[in-house]
């Protein structure tokens, strides 16, 4: 069962790398049952838009779509984001404290989280940048992450800390480059993450690498050092996807924006 | 324009900084806000289970949570579960039609559907069954089954017309058993479908066998066969993971149960 998962997500990798560039055309999905109000009918689509999102079954997407503008930011903004963080949370410490109970990880059982919308949240940039209605950019984002100022996402802050006690190696791995070392170190301790076995950041090596083969090949290397990844929590399918992939891995929510 | 956005930045993160206590406090998956009433705690709880569910998050289960019986009944009788499967369904089709534009499929373009909860709706045997608030019974679904009954999921009958109108081969793979081979025959056709490829069901060597196996190995077999498989659909992560995948896989929504 754990191979036949690997070798899905090795090819649905695969996949994901050959159609990065017949997908670009963007699409709106408008069909929706008609005989509701206009403000219900957007709430109804945004639903099935995000659980499509979050699934996966939307394939690549640059925008959130315009009606779904004030259904991200209440979602966001709200307790269904904080509902939903939890569950992920309390899924992963299930299966977290069931694994080292059975001795699966050996001797350096090791979990690995991104940062971004993951263990740090973004979504005071996002609030004044459009809530994913606009396309990223690149200069303010830097900006704010200069700024060093990002709070935890609670749950995965405890998460973290309970995996620590559990005596996983923690490693992170992010898709922000080396030059963000410094303010990226400086903004989990801010936030209250502290002890992790390793910060991997994108090299200039990596320009040009989707997120889906970076942080397959980190993965890979990790296995090489001796380390059982059991988990893997993310917010982007391309944390998650490719070979090789970790024991359970777990999607956190995102509506704001994709990553390929 | 840079230097305004900067210094909005700074200015959340200062308002971060401020707000950092009240973001630390961790809560419990069962912990919701105290403002809202039991009934509004289950249904944040519920959402974020099927959210969970839906992502593969889970992990094996065997009952809804007893406090989502009504959740899960509201769900699947409500304009959620047909908004969620219009979006899907749009989703398959619009991935479709720009695979057959581009020629992806070569000669044998195909789409493997699964049956239950993806063709076909067993809702009306779950309404009588507890809406997955008990143990999955064989024996009562079986004698279901055999009523061959069961109507279309409308957006799933539209959406096979339109690959078939886009000239994919159609091809059936369920976990029902060869035995019951007429009965799901005649069921499709009272449901509308018809001129599929291949209605391929478990034969007796397959017993034992998980639905991830099974079903892998009938997509390698189709491979053989020469047949390009561009799109899988399926309500179970089962039916759309393992070696080979589909170049797209589309998991439809069911909260009701979970096949390994």
């Amino acid at each position: 069962m754990r191979l036949l998962l690997v070798l899905l997500l090795a090819a649905a990798a695969a996949a994901v790398v050959a159609n990065a560039g017949a997908e670009s055309v963007l699409r709106e999905v408008t069909d929706v049952p008609t005989a509701v109000s206009s403000a219900a009918a957007d709430a109804l689509f945004c639903d099935s838009w995000m659980l499509s999102v979050e699934t996966g079954n939307m394939g690549p997407w640059r925008q959130v779509p315009r009606r779904c503008g004030a259904f991200v930011r209440a979602y966001m903004e709200g307790e269904r984001y904080k509902s939903d963080s939890a569950v992920v949370a309390a899924e992963s410490l299930a299966f977290a404290a069931q694994a080292i109970a059975s001795g699966e990880g050996g001797a350096r059982p090791a979990w690995v989280f991104d940062v971004d919308e993951t263990l740090l949240s973004n979504a005071h940039y996002y609030a004044v940048s459009g809530w994913g209605l606009v396309e990223f950019n690149e200069t303010s984002f830097d900006a704010w992450v200069d700024v060093a100022k990002a709070p935890a996402l609670p749950y995965s802050l405890k998460l973290y800390h309970e995996l620590q006690g559990l005596g996983f190696h923690i490693i992170l791995l992010t898709g922000r480059s080396e030059s963000q070392r410094n303010a990226t170190g400086a903004n989990l301790l801010f936030a209250g993450y502290h002890s992790w076995e390793k910060l991997i950041l994108r090299q200039p090596s990596d320009i040009g690498k989707t997120a889906v083969q970076y942080k397959s090949e980190r993965r890979a290397a990790m296995e090489v050092e001796g380390f059982k990844i059991l988990g893997n929590s993310g917010d982007q399918w391309s944390d998650l996807i490719g070979l090789p992939v970790s024991t359970r891995s777990f999607k956190l929510p995102n509506p704001m924006y994709y990553i390929s």
